[in-house]
């Protein structure tokens, strides 16, 4: 039998099977070769379990010889997940009325009688498909239970109870296997995202019976709390029992440990107890993983039904991976490859606590995760008068935009209406670690009115208390029960190790003090985007912008800009001084001005006053600087080059700071980034000019300093034209949304309407704003990086922007030989851990 | 002499010189080779006069020693376009008192003395830079000037008039090169696009003398109307004159042939005048050319000074080039590319007769050729109100948008305030040959007063009568006189040639029959392009458009669809029975189905009134369509796959009308084009969608078609990709307006705010929706070219769009391969010699 290619008999000296047959398995075998109390035990291969499904294995029985000679079985699932559908029980094999006689004899015949009707009863729904109401109704305890559950079988089936072992076991088998390929199963597991062809694997096993004479009975043990990944050890015991009968809430199962608040089986039977310990023991130092174990005992003797991997949540994960590892059982890097990055997340917010109740009023896309309750207020006005006021506040916004940006600081969450994974909302939020649900379509948002009404018609006005979980896309009513975020050790020690393994760069995006205090804080090693035009949305700065964008010759806007020199020098050199000697990258100026330009009637009359011009002087001059297309238009480069003053002012402004930086004993060599180049001659008309006012400043203040002008290659052709630009560019960062956005001629903040649409068709395989499309864009890339390191082989080429945070994306980056990728601070963690996990995958390898 | 690098004494064995010394020095080369009359002459190397201006070669009067004995001698510039700045007159060399005695026996006193006045006049002034109002006052006729003249020139220079003819010379060859370097002549050349090293070549020859005893005199012949084109006896005589003074509005010049309108050089010297004609055919059948003769007539002999190409307006170009084939002295194929392709444009439309008044009130971006006259009216509807009139208007807006198109069809010409070379006012102008200025920014558009006030105060209200002048961007106040469009017998004939030589298809954009017409006038071989969303924006459509676009589930949307199924079926009819047999490319629905919706509040009552909703409920939604970036929002192929309806009612509309034609003898292969693909996925998903709706459609009909499937390149994305993307398309169409929107990350109708500048400043160095950007769209094309007919070595690849019909589009899609280009109608005819021409130069080679 061991070489049935289909069925693999557990013995110390079987190999340990691939992983055909099931996870399950695969530990089975390990239990067995440790020499620990396994019940006898076979695996059936999927390949064996579908050909049973379809039929052409009729005598599967006489494969399982070894166990049809009058003992009792159970079969249970072996799959990767045994949430992935199919038969989700435990079914018995191997009782019958002689059984029944002989246990009688063992159990007394009321205890037998009980486990037959049991067993009558699970065949009968789950095998033979029976009527659940009548079984239910009769009942699995004693002989009156039994005689009425074979009564109604044979009334069912017109057939007397199948004794023979043999033919129960085949209709079991076959059962499981004709529920794995049912429509109902598959339909499960396409949602639980498991790949098509997934396979369903059975383990066959004798059966301990935890019923009977001496101690008797069955639970579950681990040394170690799943939800916070501490030792301790967890689980219960009930005599009499089988399965997982402990763990039922409605009994009232033992302690293992002694406890004061009750029984236990330490008490109970400390023998038993003991060896557990010792079981469970060995198996983590020998299976190198924190296992569940399954026990049964049986007259004081333990059997190990199964051992499985302890679910366990993120942080967790963290903690059991840094203990194995400092316990010598596993090494760093193995610790390090045992965490999902993305597990890390979850780890840096807040969360709801799902376990218990919570009120949900809408659903949206999670854009930004962690949870927050807080009133809600409707414009970013009321949310900064909520944060003066020390009240919790939920911005609601159709959408939102530059504007709102100081509204979101001051609010504890973000709800929108629009956009998704990459609008405006989403990106800012994640940066700055705001939970944010967007595109919460299927509420009404009532701007106006201030109100917000649910499909179901419930109303929520301004300062009425919701919930934002941007972690699972809800909004709830009120608020409800949370887990802190932790920060704890474990994470710490665990990045610590993926330092020193990875070989690609980790910078952050940062735009404010904040962000780069968030930065410093996830040991970014540096910032790789440092975006300016959100410092010039403060209200004493936007006034001054404003008369800036409307002055109507060169001078009045250098007069304008001169205002606007010390606040720039104070945000760069409260950054550089933060940062303390990090690398800075600085983005010059790119939005459209417009963007800084009111766009509502009281906002004109406002700006109109402010800057003493008749109204429609205003109106007419914001209207006209309308675009069509803003994303296509007059930003980036092409405001550099149309009205050179700014970047003239930026320029002098971080040159300024650079010195005052070094002077407070935190030197840097700024780099500046131009943004949304096309063309050579843009950088280097750029070029010159700042060139001219490092001289100037270098002059003025008798100071030296240097820097670094580098590009941001968001258009396709600067990909493609790359070589042309490295002649004047001593890096590239590569700024992933707006290539995907000019690549694939589809604007991020409008792709929210169909790429939801277009991902479940599965004309996108994924959202391009979410995974980088390594296709398209990525090809546009890897010609970049090539054709400008020819130029210049010490390029230095970076990706910033959303993607820069996936492990996909850092895999691909690594992979074209970039320097860093640069990602939102609270992306830093997910970052560093994944480009560990893939410099150990390479060294591995 | 011969050897010497910078001059060549022209005689009969000198090897004609390359163009070093100026396209005349040539010309008179081959005069002197044919034998003709031409007085002894030297030409002068551009870097000879080069080293004059610099001092460096002082001895030059010694190396045209065969000069320097006597002659009277002139000197005039070379240089391939006298133009080009620096001298303008001829100037003279070699009077001085001793000639004048010698010349005052020949010709009398007063005659010799009038010539020595002049040239003492002209030297002064041009050579050694005298006061010209002192010479002016002394005037040029007779002895007493004569003497007024040296003393005069003695006064100011303390100087005896030079009388050596080798210091005459020196002086004047270096006032020339003097000139030609100085700062208004470099302005000059600059502005002129003259190259930066352009270089002035001189002449010197003897000097034929037009006075004197006998027939004495001088002129200019030509045998051909440099207007018309038509071979006609041209040019004027003078007797007793000198130079060009024949032309000389002042004076009472001789007509050349018998006419009755006066005497004539026939009359007065018949041998002459038959040499004449002898020399200026000889000329025309030897040089190859017509060309202008510069005569002398020195006491009854001929004396040819010189012989210039003629000058020649573009339909002159045309008729003399197929008239010299016609004549055999040139090949059909010299004919073809004696004509600029670009010239091709002037003889489609109407044109100002620039040499008459007008009244010029504004200035903008010439975006469409020809010139119109109307009345201004400010929206589409009453420019179909006027031209339902009969009325002719001119439509002014301040930007056009798809609701304006009927009323564009409707206007005679079309004036907006904003955008440039390809913003929606252009394209549709420039395709259905609409004369059009865009970006009119100088003038002040207030829609709402119905007001046009140009800088300088007038105001023009909604009737008034203006002209705008789409050739040269000018709107001119009231009506001015035109000259008519010309496809004459030499167009036909010409195009006919470029027809037989070409290697590369033309097609036809076009979308209405109207356009269709065009196409099929013009010789396009097809339609490249039929956008389909304009037939949606005819008024009793647009109300279905809507409802359809308002429909609540995909039954309602089929509903409306239904009903314009047969309006689209009949216009696709119609457009195949016009192309009669010809292929037509149609591009399935494209813009954002916001476009069609009523963008004010007066059209959302209407639309809610149409519709019977409440107004709230379609401003609501109408607002929830708008996007941010629409050219990158939900629209081509995203729509498509969205609301498939549209597509399958479209595909059916084609496949019905295709039966249809079939029927009326005009059987037809339709092509369907995709339009904003960016990945494969979404061809297969249409395909499949089409390929249903054509089995429904033959099984329907009994009918049998075909039809080919193919994509619109307008994404980098769908370039990189053509390999995959040909696995489902028999055709890729390159959309280079939104290719090159993507790759540059720039939007047409947002770039003409800087464009200008942009170029000005040498950023880019032409507008790239203007000429085709090579190096970064290019690559696209041609990456995409390569990588589709790798999959598909067949695939038909072309382009469609504003660059297709540009020469430079043509000559590098015929290098990549491509089988056709597709551009506007009145484009066709500027295609098709281009694309012949490059065929030429490809022969030739």
């Amino acid at each position: 039998m061991q070489n049935n290619p289909h069925i693999t008999l557990i013995t110390p000296d079987a190999p340990v099977s691939a992983d055909t047959h099931g996870g399950r398995t695969k530990c089975l075998q390990r239990l067995v070769r440790l020499e620990l109390p396994v019940p006898r035990t076979v695996g059936l291969s999927f390949d064996a379990v579908h050909k049973i499904a379809r039929g052409v294995m009729p005598d599967m029985a006489l494969l399982l010889s070894p166990f049809d000679t009058g003992e009792l079985l159970c079969v249970r699932p072996s799959s990767e997940d045994p949430d992935w559908g199919g038969p989700g029980a435990i079914l018995n094999i191997g009782m019958n009325d002689a059984r029944y006689l002989e246990l009688s004899d063992r159990l007394g015949q009321e205890a037998a009688a009980s486990l037959y009707a049991r067993f009558v009863h699970s065949y009968s729904v789950l095998v033979a498909r029976l009527d659940p109401d009548v079984f239910d109704e009769i009942g699995m305890e004693g002989q009156a239970s039994l005689s009425a559950a074979l009564a109604a079988y044979e009334d069912e089936t017109d057939e007397i109870f199948p004794q023979d072992p043999a033919v129960q076991l085949g209709e079991v088998l076959r059962s499981m296997a004709r529920a794995w390929e049912g429509t109902s199963a598959r339909l499960l597991r396409q949602g639980k995202g498991a790949p098509a062809d997934a396979g369903l694997g059975l383990v066959v096993q004798s059966m301990a019976l935890g019923f009977g004479a001496g101690e008797c009975g069955s639970g579950v043990l681990q040394l170690v709390d799943g939800q916070t990944g501490l030792m301790q050890l967890t689980g219960r015991y009930l005599s009499q029992s089988q399965g997982r009968d402990a763990l039922d809430g409605g009994v009232e199962a033992l302690f293992l440990e002694r406890d004061p608040r009750g029984p236990s089986l330490e008490d109970l039977a400390p023998d038993a107890f003991e060896a557990l310990i010792g079981h469970a023991t060995l198996m983590r130092a020998k299976l190198r993983e924190e296992m569940q174990v399954e026990f049964v005992i049986e007259d004081g003797r333990v059997h190990l039904l199964d051992g499985v991997r302890v679910a366990r949540t993120p942080r967790a994960a963290v903690r059991i991976a840094v203990r194995l590892a400092e316990d010598g059982i596993i090494t760093r890097q193995e610790a390090l490859m045992r965490v999902p990055p993305s597990a890390l997340n979850e780890l840096l917010h807040k969360q709801v606590d799902r376990t218990r109740p919570r009120d949900l009023v809408g659903r949206g896309v999670a854009a930004s995760p962690g949870a927050a309750t807080g009133r809600i207020v409707f414009s970013a006005a009321e949310a900064q008068a909520s944060a003066a006021r020390g009240e919790a506040c939920v911005l609601v916004r159709r959408e939102t935009s530059p504007e709102d940006v100081r509204g979101m600081h001051a609010a504890n969450a973000v709800l929108t209406e629009r956009g998704g994974m990459t609008s405006h909302a989403a990106v800012i939020g994640r940066g700055i670690g705001l939970p944010c649900v967007v595109g919460a379509t299927e509420m009404r948002f009532q701007m106006r009115k201030q109100m917000l009404t649910t499909r179901d018609g419930r109303v929520f006005k301004a300062g009425d208390v919701i919930t934002v979980d941007g972690t699972h896309g809800e909004v709830l009513a009120g608020e409800v029960a949370m887990l802190e975020a932790t920060l704890d050790d474990a994470f710490q020690t665990l990045l610590g190790w993926a330092d020193a393994e990875r070989d690609i760069g980790i910078r952050a995006n940062a735009d404010t003090p904040a962000d780069a205090k968030a930065a410093k804080m996830f040991l970014a090693q540096g910032i790789g985007l440092c975006r300016t035009e959100h410092m010039f949305f403060d209200d004493d700065r936007l006034t001054v912008m404003r008369e800036m964008i409307f002055a109507d010759n060169s001078e009045d806007r250098r007069a304008a800009l001169e205002r606007l020199l010390p606040v720039q020098r104070a945000d760069f050199t409260e950054l550089f001084c933060t940062m303390a000697g990090l690398p800075v990258c600085i983005r010059l100026l790119d939005p459209p001005l417009h963007e800084f330009l009111p766009s509502d009637h009281a906002g004109h009359r406002a700006l109109a006053e402010a800057l003493n011009l008749p109204l429609s002087n205003v109106t007419r001059r914001v209207e006209a600087m309308e675009e069509y297309n803003p994303m296509l238009g007059m930003r980036g480069v092409r405001l550099g080059i149309t009205v050179p003053e700014i970047y003239d002012m930026q320029a002098r402004a971080i040159f300024e700071a650079a010195i005052l930086a070094g002077e407070a004993g935190a030197p840097i060599v700024p780099e500046i980034m131009i943004p949304l180049v096309s063309a050579k001659r843009e950088v280097e008309l750029v070029k010159m000019r700042i060139d001219m006012v490092a001289a100037a400043v270098r002059s003025e203040t008798n100071a030296s300093f240097d820097y670094k002008l580098g590009v941001m290659v968001e258009t396709p052709r600067a990909a493609l034209r790359a070589h042309d630009i490295a002649e004047t560019a001593s890096f590239l960062s590569f700024g992933t949304n707006d290539l995907t956005q000019m690549t694939y001629g589809l604007s991020r903040d409008d792709a929210g309407r169909f790429m939801s649409a277009y991902v479940n068709q599965g004309v996108f395989p994924e959202d391009p704003f979410h995974t980088l499309d390594v296709d398209g864009v990525g090809e546009l890339l890897i010609l970049g990086a090539k054709r400008g390191r020819k130029t210049r082989p010490d390029l230095v080429l970076s990706m910033c922007g959303e993607h820069g945070g996936n492990p996909e994306s850092i895999a691909f980056c690594r992979a074209a030989g970039f320097d860093y990728v640069s990602c939102s601070p609270f992306r830093v963690p997910v970052a560093r851990l994944a480009a560990a996990q893939l410099a150990i995958i390479d060294k591995l390898e």
